[in-house]
């Protein structure tokens, strides 16, 4: 087999066979296919397209260019959630303890963040103490007495996705559906889940800008994960504003554990009982959607999610007495106070810009080496259809060091609308692919 | 400017303004641009096509990756021919003196040749003391007193679609109109002709397998040159079977000799008068293609091409005696005769494989370094159309190694197909385009 008669193949808009999308995933992770070559293949690859059965091979193909992580000794059906990143989305911290305190095992592996959009593992590293690197052994240990753990994504799992990923990063091929499903699904399915449940974005601080393209993407994870027999639902939800009020790492921590008391905002609170009631089924915890919602109500109410955090974060190492003192998080010494200039309704609050304007203040990576301030970020206090009055607040930004605050300013100002006529409501949840 | 965003806006199927092409051209021969963008460039091109103005700027861009040719102080009209590369093409050796005997002068840069389809530089370098490298100053004098000479390309002529020719021949992204001929054309543009004649071959043997793809290639050339303030015309001529008789590097040089005594085969005569009007024409020594005509077999008759390209031969260091004595070129010791093994009629000579039984006597390189036998070649007995007896002589391969031997009488005897039926007959000038 040629890799040039590969490309040639999909140039000509031809299917690739298994064996050939094989050879063209396992050769290039192992240095034997060049960097032209791939760079043309994925070219190719995304003008032409790949089909279903193209599309889930090349998961497999990505999938099986590493390690596979074996879950089987966990009880209980394993059941893992993702989201395809967005601003403010610490869904991860909340859904983890409350479906946990229903029974069913979660195993997480999770990444850091980059760019506008957090990661899980720098929420949780801003607690004090609490450990993400933790051998296999002792994961599976911690989750079948706890039935929660999260640890950092090894980097034996999916080589092949991340040396695809940096070459559509380079040669702008990132923004296929079929490249985009199979690298999130590869990493998925390695890690070892029985079942899947997609947090699919949709909206301006989303990868996916139209609910057109959200469905596309959502039903092609959704066809892999079925073709490789696992269970798989995605839900596709707004990321058109920030989701919650707090964008930053301690605060979003300090956020999820507000919702974990069953306080803190309506629209995080709303989706994260969605999402858990979802996976409740998923895990055969309950018998329908109504049984498994019911039992995430009530463990919401009873105390036990919160709980199961309080347990989560001591058994990681963390320091569990911050669910009752959230000041023992990270503070940022400086606020600055963000104020409408005018009367009116926000109608407008860019996601992605204002994750770009939390980067800034430190709470998220420019390049992947950037250091972070775990207590930087912002404070939203307005969002979406609420109305304002002229130099009421609409937001506070947290930082310590002060470098590029006005220009964060100027950005946040702009990523703001204010208009006199009060916008229709946001649909949270949009759509159900199962 | 960033090469990312240039492939993005190609990827998306739009156009590239002419600094986007210079920064992509100019960047790439420069090693400012890594393969790897090149390669995801050169695919999105070859996808979403170039337009007119693109392939046009292309060229421009590839041709000022380098010097360009000075031809300014050689008295009138200059005019290249090029082949888009055939089997048997031995037209420049015929036409380069007959053009040169009507008073037009003939300035050529010449390559050696590549797989089935030889080069005019490796043909006279089979001539004893023939010298290819001449420096510019003493090619140019040449031209102004003799009116022909022929040397090597030069390196730093257009150096950019060196690079990206090899890396299109890496990554499947050859066979594409504009790419094609902007490759071309840059070349011819920077050797400083006034007018340009192609010779656009199109079958079994040439790169264009379809009269429709000639013509398409013919017409973006055409463009091209028009659009660089060149006369351009574009004869497109058939390469279903090898041109002349003879294939091979002295082989051809006899043939060429004998054309130009005014014997030799009528497909190459006919073609040879046909392009040799045209340049005359272009060159302005006559008024009209009538006229030119006339002048051409005029000098075909009486001897004048045959005194000029003696002349030619002479001023490059070559043995002029070889005119009159044939037997001086360089003669394979051995020869095998392949004969007819039905009675029928010539249905088909596969070009391109018989070009690569050539090559594989040793009259054609199959890499770059690969060393030529300047007297291996084939001699047709018969051509499209012949009837034939069995066990008639069809052709002769002539060698002196004989490794291959076994394999290229089973391969040329595969690319000859005798029928029945009387095929019909063979347009050899198929269109111009002008």
């Amino acid at each position: 087999m040629r890799i040039y008669d590969l490309i040639k193949k999909k140039r000509d808009g031809h299917e690739l066979s298994k064996e050939e999308i094989i050879f063209f995933v396992h050769g290039y992770a192992n240095d034997e296919i060049s960097e032209y070559h791939a760079a043309a293949m994925l070219m190719a690859m995304f003008l032409n397209d790949l089909n279903e059965r193209e599309t889930v091979e090349l998961t497999e193909a990505i999938l099986t260019s590493g390690d596979q992580i074996d879950l089987s000794s966990i009880e209980g059906i394993k059941v893992d959630k993702h989201s395809t990143g967005g601003v403010g989305d610490t869904t991860t911290l909340i859904v983890g303890p409350l479906v946990a305190s229903c029974g069913v095992p979660v195993a997480k592996m999770s990444g850091k963040g980059l760019g506008h959009t957090g990661g899980t593992l720098d929420k949780l590293e801003s607690i004090e103490g609490f450990k993400i690197n933790i051998e296999m052994d002792n994961f599976i240990n911690l989750v079948n007495k706890h039935k929660i753990a999260v640890i950092s994504q090894t980097k034996s799992v999916a080589p092949a996705d991340k040396k695809i990923y940096l070459m559509r990063d380079l040669t702008a091929t990132v923004d296929n559906m079929s490249l985009i499903a199979s690298s999130v699904m590869s990493k998925k399915l390695a890690s070892g889940a029985d079942a899947i449940l997609l947090d699919v974005k949709v909206g301006s601080g989303a990868f996916m800008k139209t609910l057109e393209d959200a469905k596309a993407l959502a039903e092609e994870m959704v066809s892999i994960g079925k073709n490789m027999n696992r269970e798989t639902i995605a839900v596709i939800t707004d990321m058109d504003q920030p989701l919650g009020n707090a964008i930053g790492n301690a605060l979003e921590v300090k956020e999820a554990i507000e919702v974990l008391k069953n306080e803190g905002p309506e629209d995080i609170k709303t989706l994260c009982i969605e999402l858990a009631s979802r996976m409740v089924v998923l895990g055969k915890k309950a018998e329908n959607y109504e049984e498994a919602r019911k039992m995430i109500l009530n463990n919401l109410e009873n105390g036990k999610a919160l709980d199961k955090f309080r347990e989560f974060v001591e058994i990681q190492g963390g320091n569990p007495a911050i669910v009752e003192n959230l000041s023992l998080l990270p503070t940022a010494n400086y606020h600055y106070i963000i104020s409408a200039n005018a009367d009116g309704f926000i109608t407008e609050l860019k996601s992605e810009e204002i994750g770009i304007v939390a980067m800034m203040l430190g709470a998220g990576r420019e390049k992947i080496d950037s250091k972070l301030d775990y207590s930087a970020g912002i404070i939203l206090k307005k969002k979406v259809g609420d109305s304002v009055k002229k130099g009421e607040q609409i937001a506070e930004l947290h930082y310590n060091d002060d470098r590029n605050l006005k220009v964060a300013i100027d950005r946040f100002n702009k990523a703001v609308t204010i208009k006199n006529v009060r916008p229709g409501n946001v649909e949270l949840i949009k759509q159900i692919i199962e």
